[in-house]
C-alpha cells in the first residue's frame, strides 16, 4: 500500500513503531506536502475574487506548481522508504562478506539521495510561499506564513536525514561536499522562509 | 469522518481546497503529531536493547508520553476545525445583526484557543525530544533531531494561527497579552528545539 493511501492515524502509528520505515525522511516529506497544500489553499481562496482578478494567471501558475509539489512530496514518502531498503540489507550482510564496504557505501549514497530530493522540494515549497505571500488574498496570508513555517521545519528534517547518512560514508570528500551543499541550502532557504513570515507580520 | 481517519492524500487535498477546514491550525497539529510519533520511534528502537537496559523505565515513560501527545495532536486537527466553525458563522451574520460585535469577539477567542492548545502540545513534544535525545539509542538520534525540527515548525505554525485571530479582536489588552504569551513560548521552545539538534550534531 502506498503511504499516501494510509490514514493519518495509521501512518503516525507506523512512524511511531520500530519498523524501519516510514522514518524521519518520510515524516519530513509529509511535512513538506502539508506546506505545499497550504500554498494551494491560499490560491484556492484567492482565485476568482474580483479584487485579485489582475493576478489570475500568476495565481493559477502558483496553484499548478503547488499541486505538483504536493504530489511529489507525497510520493517521496515511499521514495524514502525504498531508498532505505538497500541500506538495511547492506547492514545485515556478515562483517566479512566480500564487497561489504562497497555495497554499504553505495547504499549510503542511495539513502542520502532521497532526503536530498525532499530538501530540494521543500526549498521549492518555500519559493512557492514567497509567491503566495506576494499574490494571495489578505484574508488567507496566515496560511502562507504557516506553510513557510512547516516547510522550514521539513527542510531542516530532510537535511538531518542526509547527514545521518553522510556521517557513515567512507568517501569523506563526497560526504563533506554534500554536507556543505545541504548547509548552504538550509541557510538560504530558512532565511527566505523566515522572511516570508516577517513580511506578513508574524 | 474524523480527520485522522482520512488518507494522507485525501487530507492534503482537502487542505489544498477552498473549504475552510482543515486549515493552517490543522496542518500544524498534524506536523506536531508526526514529531511526537518520531519520539515514539526513538523509544521503540531503544527499549529492549541490552546496552540501554538501565534506562528502561525512563524510556517507557517517554514512550507513553509520546503516544498521548500523538493522539492529542491528531484530535486537535478536528478540534481546530470545530473551533473555527463559530467564527465562520459570526462572519456571515449581517453587518447590522444585534450583538454581532460580541458574537464575533467570542468566536475569535474560541478560534484562538485551539492553536494555543496545539502550540502547548508542540512545546510538550519538544520537551519529549529532549528526553529522547538524552536517552535514545545512538542509532536513532537523527529521528529525535528530525522530531525537534518538525515540532519547531509546527509550533511556529500554531503561533501564527493564534495571531491571525488576536489581530482581529477588539479587546486589545486580551489580544496583546495572548500575543506576548505566544511570543515567549515560541522564543523559549524554538531555542530548546534548536539545542536538541545542536546537541546531536545537526
Amino acid at each position: 500500500m502506498l503511504n499516501k493511501d494510509k490514514t493519518l492515524a495509521h501512518f503516525c502509528a507506523e512512524l511511531a513503531s520500530s519498523s524501519p520505515s516510514p522514518g524521519g525522511g518520510g515524516a519530513a516529506a509529509l511535512g513538506g506536502a502539508l506546506a505545499a497544500a497550504l500554498g494551494e489553499m491560499v490560491v484556492s481562496l484567492t482565485v476568482g475574487k474580483k479584487k485579485y482578478a489582475s493576478r489570475e494567471s500568476e495565481l493559477l501558475a502558483l496553484g499548478e506548481r503547488a499541486a505538483v509539489l504536493r504530489e511529489d512530496l507525497l510520493k517521496m514518502i515511499d521514495g524514502d522508504a525504498e531508498a532505505f531498503a538497500p541500506l538495511a540489507r547492506a547492514y545485515s550482510l556478515p562483517k566479512d562478506a566480500p564487497d561489504r564496504t562497497e555495497i554499504l557505501e553505495e547504499a549510503l549514497r542511495r539513502a542520502a539521495a532521497s532526503p536530498v530530493r525532499i530538501a530540494e522540494l521543500c526549498c521549492s515549497v518555500i519559493e512557492l510561499m514567497e509567491g503566495c505571500a506576494a499574490s494571495g488574498s489578505l484574508l488567507v496570508l496566515s496560511d502562507a506564513a504557516t506553510g513557510a513555517a512547516l516547510a522550514e521545519g521539513a527542510l531542516e528534517g530532510a537535511v538531518i536525514n542526509v547527514k545521518v547518512n553522510t556521517a557513515l560514508m567512507r568517501n569523506r570528500s563526497f560526504a563533506s561536499a554534500l554536507n556543505d551543499r545541504m548547509d548552504a541550502m538550509r541557510r538560504e532557504y530558512a532565511a527566505r522562509a523566515q522572511a516570508v513570515r516577517r513580511s506578513l507580520g508574524y
